[in-house]
């Protein structure tokens, strides 16, 4: 039972269908110029309002970005691929490496802004880490840039009594960072779970991640569990959609 | 070293972040009638223009959709979990039901639309599942509706010798459905690996989707593999990113 959706698209769409063609096929790659309205109108033979819509439809759909005074351009940025399971496996923070060392082992992974201080938890953080409602929690967000540019904001949240007094409470949490303080604590995780949700950005993260018309975020909530399935920490992130590929392995 | 971003927002972006904080708040719910320009200009004592900005930051966000003649609204869908490890374990397949079932117990879970037939593997497929360039393979095309309203779209691949003279070619593909048969072949899969992106849709996906404003998609894209590490399957779906919460808990 085929579904009939005969009707033939309107003549921008079919504009927009061929250059998103040349961008799959590679004949257009990242970073190329994409033909302007004049070129589009020429080649085409339509007026410019329809050679507009068509480059419309590709700077909507975040496939190309339009620069003033210049042109529209191939998105320049090769996304980051960020593989789950492997990036938290306990040989990597138990040797002393940054999570995010696994994500960009040969590019330029930074944090660029950090505010560390204890809040009282919000409701669904208070819920996530088994804690009554309100209580302290020590509140760590960041940004992130890659090869200069912002793609993730994060805030991770712990049961403040049990950061006081560790370097989990600094800027420079120590090799292996906050999951190998949290081993020397007796409190290693060895259980994540992470929800993914998509949606478009706030204008404040449009600002913080420089997100060009067209980019949606991915949220992932990270939960982190020990053995003994007591959650130690919960980490709100926000990444720039256009920037990331998420990895899951698992068995049957 | 916090950022300091101390230039006030116009009042537009306000406007918009009050009513998010109403929404975040359960203030307003799904399916809530949001205050339409007339209130809001009242409320803020704002022009028109404004009033339209502030709706616009919302809609364009997809947390609220503009209803023509009617007015705007919280969005009324509540998203589908979609457990990634535990919805493909064996013992579901294996005991006859079918994945989605996993995904949506209660609730009405249905393929409006299916179309089969072999195909030359595109190139992408052909290097997933290990075969020839343009080798022959079985394309399975789905869209499937949640209470009524189309969420997803998938297209699967198999070895056409693989799949050949199976209920893996037909329609109903029987209790437990590709996976089932394919452990009935000895080739039953063992080991997932997905790959998600995020993107806004083309037109084509907004017209099949029923995508409103402001609406990414998700892209997975699933490799199945047996014990041996053969690829056997590969399934691109494109998910309304409204709809779901995708989920996947691993340990360290």
């Amino acid at each position: 039972m085929p579904t009939s959706e005969n009707d033939s698209p309107p003549v921008y769409r079919e504009i927009a269908e061929d250059l998103r063609a040349a961008i799959a096929s590679g004949e257009l790659s990242h970073g190329d110029r994409v033909p302007g309205e004049n070129d589009l109108m020429k080649r085409y033979r339509v007026a410019r309002a329809t050679a507009r819509q068509a480059l419309s439809v590709l700077i909507n759909e975040g496939i190309v970005v339009a620069i003033r005074g210049s042109g529209v351009y191939v998105r320049t940025f090769r996304p980051l691929r960020r593989h789950g399971p492997r990036r938290l496996s306990r040989e990597l923070w138990s040797t002393g490496r940054a999570i995010w060392q696994a994500d960009a082992a040969d590019r330029g992974f930074e944090t660029d802004s950090i505010e560390i201080g204890n809040v009282a938890a919000p409701e669904h953080i208070s819920r996530a880490l088994g804690l009554p409602a309100a209580a302290p929690v020590l509140r760590r967000c960041r940004r992130y840039r890659l090869d200069g540019r912002p793609m993730q904001l994060a805030t991770s949240y712990l049961p403040a009594d049990l950061a006081a007094g560790t370097a989990i409470g600094e800027a420079d949490t120590g090799p292996g960072g906050i999951y190998a303080r949290l081993a020397e604590l007796g409190q290693a995780p060895a259980h994540f779970t992470e929800e993914i949700r998509v949606r478009m950005p706030t204008p404040t993260e449009v600002d913080r991640l420089h997100l060009s018309a067209g980019t949606p975020v991915l949220d992932v909530l990270r939960t982190a569990l020990t053995a003994a399935h007591s959650a130690v920490e919960v980490n709100e992130m926000t990444l720039d959609g256009s920037a990331y590929i998420l990895q899951y392995d698992f068995d049957a």
